[in-house]
């Protein structure tokens, strides 16, 4: 450690610095320019850029030295991995910085889960930034395990790593003026803090009072109309490239269409898988993907550094210059975004994108066991249809949007009875026990046998769905048993199952394991019928989310998301 | 008062605004444009810019709607008159926000002056910041009213209007680490924390070092170099036009040359004489020459709005867009910055240039009467000379620098005989009663009589300057009983005065009179034998700055600037 009179010495050059990247090719994200330079470290801040002599000196001739990038917005969980696995990952690819809402594991464990974040973003080898959960349970259609109100929230507002709060989802209900909101609004109101939005179309007086109350980035944007309302309006736009959602060639195009400049677009990534990560990249693959459609190289590095730095007031965060941490991504071509080493605060975390070295944590015991379903029977699972025409939710290939099928549904002693083309869907309460669970019907997965999964967003409740009650009935015993995960089961067997531990969304195994797990049940899941153009776990996932159309399913009942109401049978 | 549900149903148009300026060209410093909207306020702030009605509408069709002005760095006091004063004055061109470092009442009155200037702030209508002086005194070779070291300057950290640590002079002893300079920035290097700059010249790894210390701003800079170094460091560069200094039209060309774009620039005065804003305008001058000089129209409000907010973290300011202070500058023309009118937060303060109407504060008692010499004799003046050739401090016409001449001095009994050359020059402590002083010889003035002042950067002793001592102590003792100002003696008659009771630095009339009694004495100076091409008051109030070459005279002596020591006569 040195102490601020040594730094000053070093950075005068009146004494050598710890360590010097020689002769690099310096991004400066404030000039614009690329600029021949060494870059002095010491105490895990960059001292100088200039000419430097360091105690270790690390040869950087023809490279390029680029800050650490930041993902403006996602959500680790997401990946179905721990954070440990989850930073040691994005750290290959060159993010140093998370801004991450960690919505899904305060769904499941409450603040529990958002501890549990915080104590990982004081540990883990990254700027770890957690934004705190607006919307726990995303809507009122549904139970989650936990419900957060302002007065829960507040309890997290000015701890350390806390950036603010995460996306306020419920734009209804900030634009329509509701208490409830507002007050986790006010929370976040200080002159430090940031509120993260979530405002897919709204635009005009409605983008106005929303950007009012205090809302100041915007991650769903996907059309030009939508990124010029919010530049206008004071937002900034998080340009999003993850494994579902891929905006980012829209926004650019956008962007460079209204010739606004790239002055308010940061990068995110929201939602991707690891997978993705390690083939494609992370943060990386924004700032490639933004020079291949003609951006200017040093400004597609400020989007992926500077411009969230600045927005989220992360002073130290965000450049190669003195004052400022020395999070620094070593290219070998910065225009491909050939990244030779990553370093956080002055220290070798990654080489040639290899994954970083990364103790794992302890898991809470409050993270474990979250699945509590209560007595069972095969009883549960039976559904009377009291209607001449009932409604089914029908799966679309390549979408999560879902559509509505009103039908005559086959029938046996006045209860379904699922077919080739009809088969049961249950969402049952996980959390308290209760059993409440409610019962529908869903076509186009042609499912033999019976799938379940505790993966299902925001609320995550247990999701069954098969053609006969034991094996629905046995998978979720199972799953109750595993803790969380996914499964499938056929003629009362097992066929597989990814156990997913932490909250029943993340796996304890390396990302590498879960992956090859999931690709192969999803190979028996195409034996059980599911077709080829459907992802099983990724449709089931999104089926008891009731913010997408057109009908869903949740703990509650059958619900339309256009009508905003509950069906029967 | 609308509460928030309030605001954001008048934000959606379900019920009328209070006030809507219909029909304007809104200049959107975020996308770069310029937009014919309605701009809706309510309660001091914008809550959207679209379709509005409202309670209040007021028609600005064919004008433009500005967000106010921002001076990033300035020193109230230069204007010689009272924050309010000077606020009415710079509101009535469109100068809604100061960031202001009052460094001139702290070297005389310590915390008191500061605690003078933050109450102002509280009631003034503006947005006044507060930048905590960081040099009182400036040099450690003269006396000044007050000394603050760090502890006395954390005082005022986090209270209401402090935005950080005024500009950090002593560039000497930050690059060298000096620990008591050391101290003081610790105090203000916390995450939403502001250390302003004063570092002309300074380049390299010194300028790395500096910025390395948490210096994050330079309104010094004159010189393409200086420009590009600072910004390619991560600096802001404020461009000053102030009275005294004019360095706008070498940074905009200079960053034009340099390609970097106007990010990193923003707009100050430092010090602007009420006069000259009265005539040119304030911050409106800086947008008006920029624009002239080629820097596209939105760009140049930018700088002087946006880009200064940003920096200093002042999150509701610089924008018209919901959720920022209703601070607006109606135009008749955008591009010759012609101002219609100026709000703040949302009412009218000033139409067609007009000075805003304030009430003066009552001044408290420490700011007044700060003028104690002590024990007056005529032989205080007596200046026995012992050497051959003595360094006599040359005034140069048209400059603040002087040069050192070693002359051969008029002697009568072994002491200095003034004549129509050599004219006696003094520096009296003029805090703490002890009578110590400082006499020194001055050329180029050719001055027949006295001229005193309490106005004497940085220390503001009292200075004097005559051909006999009879008339030097007449205006010594007069100047006491007034409590400061400027004065003329002659033949031991007082010919004209101008109290400056605050501080000894600023008047209580109207600055309008202060002005016109200015140029009636500088007549009057003329008649005296001060040459057309010296400004008698001006350049008395720089000759005892010890940072500026050559030859200066504070009340500890004669001091050499290159040399770094005081010189005996």
């Amino acid at each position: 450690m040195s102490d601020r009179a040594e730094m000053i010495a070093r950075a005068m050059g009146k004494k050598k610095a710890e360590t010097v990247f020689k002769n690099g090719n310096v991004i400066n994200v404030f000039s614009g320019e690329c600029i021949r330079a060494d870059v002095a470290v010491c105490d895990g801040m960059i001292i100088g850029v200039g000419n430097y002599e360091g105690e270790k000196e690390i040869d950087v001739s023809g490279k390029y030295i680029a800050p650490g990038f930041i993902d403006s917005h996602l959500h680790i969980e997401s990946s179905m991995t721990t954070p440990a696995n989850f930073v040691s990952r994005v750290l290959a690819h060159g993010t140093t910085t998370l801004v991450a809402d960690p919505h899904e594991v305060a769904n499941v464990s409450g603040k529990e889960g958002i501890e549990f974040m915080l104590a990982e973003a004081k540990r883990l080898p990254c700027n770890l930034f957690v934004m705190i959960p607006s919307c726990v349970p995303a809507t009122p259609f549904e139970s989650s395990g936990a419900v957060m109100n302002a007065e829960e929230i507040a309890v997290f507002k000015g701890r350390e790593n806390v950036a603010g709060l995460g996306e306020m989802m419920n734009f209804v209900g900030v634009t329509a003026g509701d208490s409830s909101v507002l007050e986790k609004l006010k929370v976040f109101s200080g002159d430090h803090d940031n509120i993260d939005g979530h405002a897919p179309r709204l635009g005009g007086n409605a983008l106005n009072a929303y950007r009012l109350a205090g809302i100041t980035t915007d991650h769903e944007c996907t059309t030009e109309d939508e990124v010029a309302q919010r530049v206008r309006a004071g937002m900034m736009v998080l340009a999003r490239e993850g494994s579902a959602a891929k905006n980012l060639t829209a926004i650019i195009k956008a962007v460079q269409k209204l010739g606004f400049g790239y002055e308010r677009i940061a990068f995110c990534t929201d939602d991707k898988h690891i997978e993705e990560i390690r083939s494609c990249g992370h943060i990386s693959y924004n700032i490639k993907r933004a020079i291949e459609l003609g951006v200017p190289v040093v400004d597609a590095y400020k989007m992926a550094t500077i411009n969230a730095a600045r927005h989220y007031g992360f002073k130290k965060l965000g450049a190669v210059a003195p004052g400022y941490q020395a999070d620094l991504v070593i290219l070998d071509d910065a225009e491909k975004v050939k990244i030779h080493s990553v370093w956080y605060c002055g220290g070798k975390v990654s080489e040639n994108c290899e994954p970083a070295v990364i103790e794992e944590a302890e898991i809470p015991s409050a993270l474990l066991n979250t699945v509590n379903i209560g007595e069972l029977s095969p009883e549960m699972f039976k559904l009377p249809v009291r209607n001449q025409l009932s409604p089914v939710i029908k799966v679309i290939p390549g979408e999560i949007v879902t559509e509505r099928e009103d039908v005559s549904l086959p029938v046996e002693n006045g209860y379904f009875k699922p077919n080739k083309e009809y088969q049961k869907i249950a969402v049952i309460d996980r959390y308290r026990g209760t059993g409440e669970a409610s019962i529908g019907v869903v076509a186009g997965l042609t499912l033999s046998g019976a799938i379940a999964a505790t993966v299902g967003h925001d609320s995550h409740n247990l999701l069954v769905i098969g053609d006969n009650d034991e094996d629905m009935l046995a998978a979720v015993k199972q799953l109750e048993q595993l803790g969380g995960g996914f499964i499938l089961v056929k003629d009362g067997e097992v066929l597989e199952q990814l156990p997913l531990p932490v909250c029943g969304l993340i796996s304890d195994a390396a990302p590498e394991e879960t992956e090859a797990k999931l690709r192969y049940m999803t190979e028996i899941a195409r034996k059980m019928g599911v077709p080829e153009d459907i992802e099983p776990f990724i449709t089931t996932s999104f089926l008891a989310l009731p913010v997408i159309p057109r009908l869903r399913i949740t703990n509650k009942g059958i619900f339309d998301v256009v009508e905003q109401r509950f069906l029967e049978i």
